[in-house]
């Protein structure tokens, strides 16, 4: 029962020391750290990209090397973004955990962005009239943890790779071996849905064999309390066109005859889902796995977050009468975007061709992609909708009173792990150990990562390391990371490599 | 009863040949009636440029003085696109009628056409990949009369100008005075919602003193058959801006707790009416006066055109059980747009930060725009929306549960006239001969235009006049007008200038 012993309240005086001395390693190179996150950010690492994939690709795996990793690039059979894979062997180590994190970033809208994306800026705040830009490679360390780092994948996920990187620096700079076998997975195309990474999981298996995964990906809770969490939403992505008259009419002559597809597109929206978040599709429930008694306890024991989020987004109301974890431990329908006609200046008094609804749905274990788009669809159809999957001809569109075109695209299941097992333990006791506290410990990330593959083909636990910042603005313009966030991951990530056993 | 005489059956000899006349003499000006049209299409007159009205205006008062109108130009107190106003004295007459149009045309956006709104290209069909670009400029007369031009404002309302004035060119041609003083008002704000209008009417109520209003505006009916309209639906714009978070956030973490104003919009226009056109509002039908038993008989007369027109825009339903005219004869609720978030490639898994919804209703009498505005205001309340003017403040926003800035804008009511006075029982004769069997008759057209304020300010009937094909794209991308109903309007232009007594 060792991990009791390193856990909360009795940590053997050998351990207790590790935080403090990779802190003390960390303070003296922050401008490193950063200078080596900078350079990460730089390459413009989108999956669509195959030059900036195949660039931080390089660089990646050079900087494994460097530190004595083995190291391969795995790539789907017809081509993708390397997967970059590393492994360090600790001799005498009885148990191996696999460190995963993507260096891929999501798209981005240049415009709307205060700076270039890949030119990392320093801020000493969050985005604000008052916010001042920071020369950090003239200042004088230690810098305020309160400054942040601005660019794409800054957080989202680089901020996990330059963590590992600095742990495994700080831990070797304190001559201390790893309690564990290492190896490294770095995923080049995460934000595009991870379309080839079952296919290089399975295809690398045996190199990848494994007793634990740790996924570092996604934010830290609300209250910036240090967090695990031990599954994530799955997701999938639907797009629903709805069509009107096929060209625009004048809504004066052939308003209340022509059918409306704005109109159409909200009675569909507001038949699949109310404004309290709760899906009215019969049956959308039945497949949701109750939440075990241990995890309704680790949610009743997350810091009060809700009030300040409400105050920070400066809303007047959540969804729902739950609290913002209860409420993402179920599956939901979020409506991404529609666009129908015309608003504003550009507003006419016209009949729109068709109304476009994009959604995704989060699912919980055990949920289906498949499952869920059978139960939508037949919803759908118990409401006089005929589905299609093209744009539909002449004569369909004259036989069927409401068609939709409906693309499902990107789905995979939720996944939870079991937070009791001997590996779930261990990694507790050691992020407890680098906090000085209990950390937060979610059930299930609200966000979808593709956690549940790791554990479909390997069949070991999978626990999410996240480090970042919630406030990070993640996969919109302006991301930025929180430099305190990188500290205490570097704090945990190094008591994860040196202290883990089971 | 001079106007049975007219009427269907027993046409006066020298009554019957001026339509055939007129035809006689348009076919051998048809370049040069086309060219008229084409020379007035490229001024860029849209109601917000003072450049492109004012051109228009001096071009169009330059027209009548060269016909021996007396000419004016009537502006706002604090400015405003100019009326064009032109009188023309028939010696003898005992009758004034004031032919109305407007020279203005809806804001287009460019991208959307197949060619520049503001310079004229001829097809031989409606836009289609099989249509071909005619060089009428070098074709040789008479052209096809299925052929069609395109330009913003061709149709809506440039066609009328050029009828009437070459309506007005023909009876000099074959030495037939006016039976009627004719003055002439054309506006140049109309599709701006004829903001100074009314002002103006008023400023010059002498001069603009009649017996009768014919209104030059809007489409025939959809058999094509030459048609009359006794008044026309009111109109009134709002414009809805529901609010959800402060920024766009991630919908995996907040997801099912953060407010999603675009499902709050869905919800809000579903509980506003139902897809069959139904307005679901308390009271909104109160003020609706029913329709008389000689305005159903005229209703019921039409031809019918549903079927056609469900074929023509590929529908496979209309919305409520009944007529497309009788459909119309009730108020409507017209969703124009709606935009939140994106969707397509753009689409992100964020909750939107707001979603915009632009509406317009259409008014019956004795509907008041106040009284919509005071009863959907109302109906919002009752369902816990917070109503707003501005942009709602921090304080606000949390406040409220659910908040919705409103802007109202361009209302005024509708009108129906008596079909049994005196002056429509003329005008329908007179149009009857032109067109050589009965036209259509509709008691109030589907589309809004400013008729209410002829009769509120001169207490004199006024009636609809319109020739312009129904599938004309009007205030669309690709507006055009068909030539045979050019050629129909002069016709019926024409009769109504030399025929008309009462």
């Amino acid at each position: 029962m060792l991990f009791v012993l390193m856990g909360l309240a009795a940590v053997p005086a050998f351990a207790s020391s590790i935080p403090q001395q990779v802190n003390t390693y960390r303070a003296s190179h922050e401008p490193a750290i950063i200078g080596q996150l900078d350079e990460l950010t730089r390459f413009k690492s989108v999956a669509a990209s195959p030059d900036g994939t195949g660039a931080a690709a390089t660089k990646l795996e050079s900087l494994l090397k460097s530190r004595g990793f083995e190291i391969a690039q795995f790539t789907a059979a017809h081509g993708s973004p390397p997967v970059v894979f590393g492994s360090y062997a600790t001799p005498g180590a009885k148990h191996t955990v696999v460190f995963y994190a993507h260096y891929d970033g999501q798209p981005v809208t240049p415009s709307q962005w205060s700076s270039d994306p890949f030119v990392p800026v320093m801020r000493d705040e969050p985005l604000s009239p008052s916010a001042k830009i920071i020369d950090w490679q003239n200042a004088k360390p230690p810098f305020d943890p309160e400054w942040r780092l601005f660019g794409r994948a800054v957080a989202d996920d680089k901020a996990s790779i330059v963590a590992f990187l600095a742990a495994f620096d700080a831990l070797k700079a304190i001559h201390r071996e790893p309690s564990v076998n290492i190896k490294v997975v770095w995923e080049g195309e995460e934000e595009a849905g991870s379309p080839h990474l079952e296919e290089i999981l399975k295809a690398h298996a045996k190199e990848l064999s494994a007793d634990l995964w740790l996924i570092g990906d996604g934010p830290v809770n609300q209250s910036r309390r240090q967090t695990l969490y031990f599954g994530a939403r799955g997701a999938v992505d639907m797009e629903a066109t709805i069509y009107g008259p096929l060209h625009a009419l004048h809504d004066g002559h052939y308003g209340n005859w022509a059918p409306n597809p704005a109109v159409m597109a909200a009675e569909m929206i507001a038949s699949l889902r109310d404004s309290d978040g709760r899906i009215l599709v019969p049956g959308f429930s039945d497949d949701v796995r109750p939440l075990t008694a241990a995890e309704r306890e680790a949610i009743a024991k997350l810091p009060p977050v809700d009030d300040a989020l409400r105050r920070e987004f400066e809303i007047g109301r959540s969804e729902g009468g739950e609290s913002l974890t209860a409420s993402t431990m179920r599956p939901a329908l979020n409506v991404r975007g529609i666009r129908s006609g015309a608003v504003g200046a550009e507003a006419a008094n016209a009949i729109p061709v068709d109304a476009v609804v994009s959604v995704d749905f989060r699912l919980v274990p055990d949920q289906t992609p498949d499952g869920v788009r059978a139960k939508v669809e037949k919803f759908l159809a118990s409401k006089g909708w005929t589905a299609v999957s093209d744009t539909p001809d002449a004569a369909t569109r004259l036989a069927h009173p409401k068609i939709v075109k409906l693309v499902w695209s990107g789905g995979y299941p939720g996944y939870r792990s079991d937070m009791s097992t001997p590996e779930a333990r261990a990694v507790i006791a050691a992020a407890n150990d680098a906090a000085g506290g209990p950390v937060a410990l979610l059930p299930m990330m609200g966000g979808s990562v593709p956690i549940y593959l790791f554990h479909d083909i390997f069949k070991v636990p999978v626990i999410g390391l996240p480090i970042v910042n919630h406030d990070d603005s993640q996969h919109a313009a302006n991301e930025n990371l929180r430099l305190k966030n990188l500290w205490d991951g570097i704090d945990t990530y190094a008591a994860l490599m040196a202290e883990m056993t089971w």
